[in-house]
């Protein structure tokens, strides 16, 4: 069975890769606004991995929604997860038997309640699959440390191809670089280098 | 990492098994009150899929609980439920690294909760995972399909080492078999007999 899975680069979303490459022929999917070229390094790394890779071009109005709510909310966590919930439906409405993401069962953001995967996989006649729901936090930083090789830096300096960065980059535009702060909060940023 | 799986010889914790068992030096531990021997088929697969297996002893004051609770509700879902959280509380006691189950995002019962799950991680320093808690019900059944060979026929003629055998023989022997279909729902179990 083909499955899409939402790809950032980062150790949650390749972690998902691993778990699910012995069930499904797994293509890793950047969903992106074409705001940045961020994606590129994605693909990189999926091949490096050895994975099929594609591109998921999302709707840019989108992104200025999220600005918007961002804006409002003075806290990235809505702006998100409205994108990643576009994500899923674009993704949803390609040509795969099953899609995938790499939330955790500890995130607080992005998440997909019960009811929404059902209804994704109602609407699309897909299985929609979130193979680290059942994993913590522990379990996971557990598994990065045994199965993957990563470099963690501040956000603003690790290009990872994350919805995050490109909101970033809009609001950079718009309001310039100093904005950024006062919504994003300073945080580690994780990229997959390598497998063990 | 040492983990132990609860395991009772069906599909979801077979397939939770093949799920982790790249990561995990999985042993597959069948709960038990020692009133049937049905763990017996569960340790016989174990075997023939090549996973160390376990016994694990709960108290049979818990079985008693859990059949009173259902012959005050009716149905089994309350007391399987408490069960099957008696089970977790002792396999995180043991003495590995990681507890699993096989519960999945479609289920009913048992369910575990993630506040749940954290609370059995901290107090008892195990990592607690689901694996099968990111898969829906068609999800899981494709994956069975695809990689495991099962028999499958009504609830009283398939051995299988399941809560629900155990608590069913106490009914039986307290109030004669006839009291069975009151609490247990006539429904199909299956046992999986190999690895395709």
């Amino acid at each position: 069975m083909e499955l899409g899975l939402l790809y950032s680069g980062g150790k949650d979303s390749t972690l998902a890769a691993l778990l699910l490459e012995d069930f499904y022929d797994v293509t890793l999917v950047t969903a992106q606004f074409g705001i940045t070229d961020d994606w590129e390094h994605a693909g990189e790394t999926a091949a490096d991995l050895g994975f099929d890779f594609r591109r998921l071009e999302l709707d840019r109005a989108v992104a200025h929604e999220a600005v918007d709510r961002i804006r409002e909310d003075g806290f990235p966590r809505n702006g998100i997860q409205h994108v990643h919930q576009h994500a899923l439906e674009e993704l949803a409405a390609a040509d795969f038997d099953a899609i995938a993401d790499g939330t955790r069962r500890d995130d607080r953001v992005p998440t997909v309640s019960r009811a929404q995967a059902q209804s994704l996989e109602d609407r699309h006649g897909v299985d929609y699959i979130a193979p680290l729901s059942g994993f913590g936090r522990n379990a996971v930083d557990r598994l990065v440390d045994a199965h993957l090789e990563v470099t963690v830096g501040p956000s603003e300096e690790i290009r990872r191809a994350d919805y995050e960065a490109e909101l970033r980059a809009i609001i950079a535009d718009e309001d310039g670089s100093e904005a950024i702060p006062e919504y994003f909060p300073d945080h580690e940023q994780t990229y997959v280098t390598g497998i063990r």
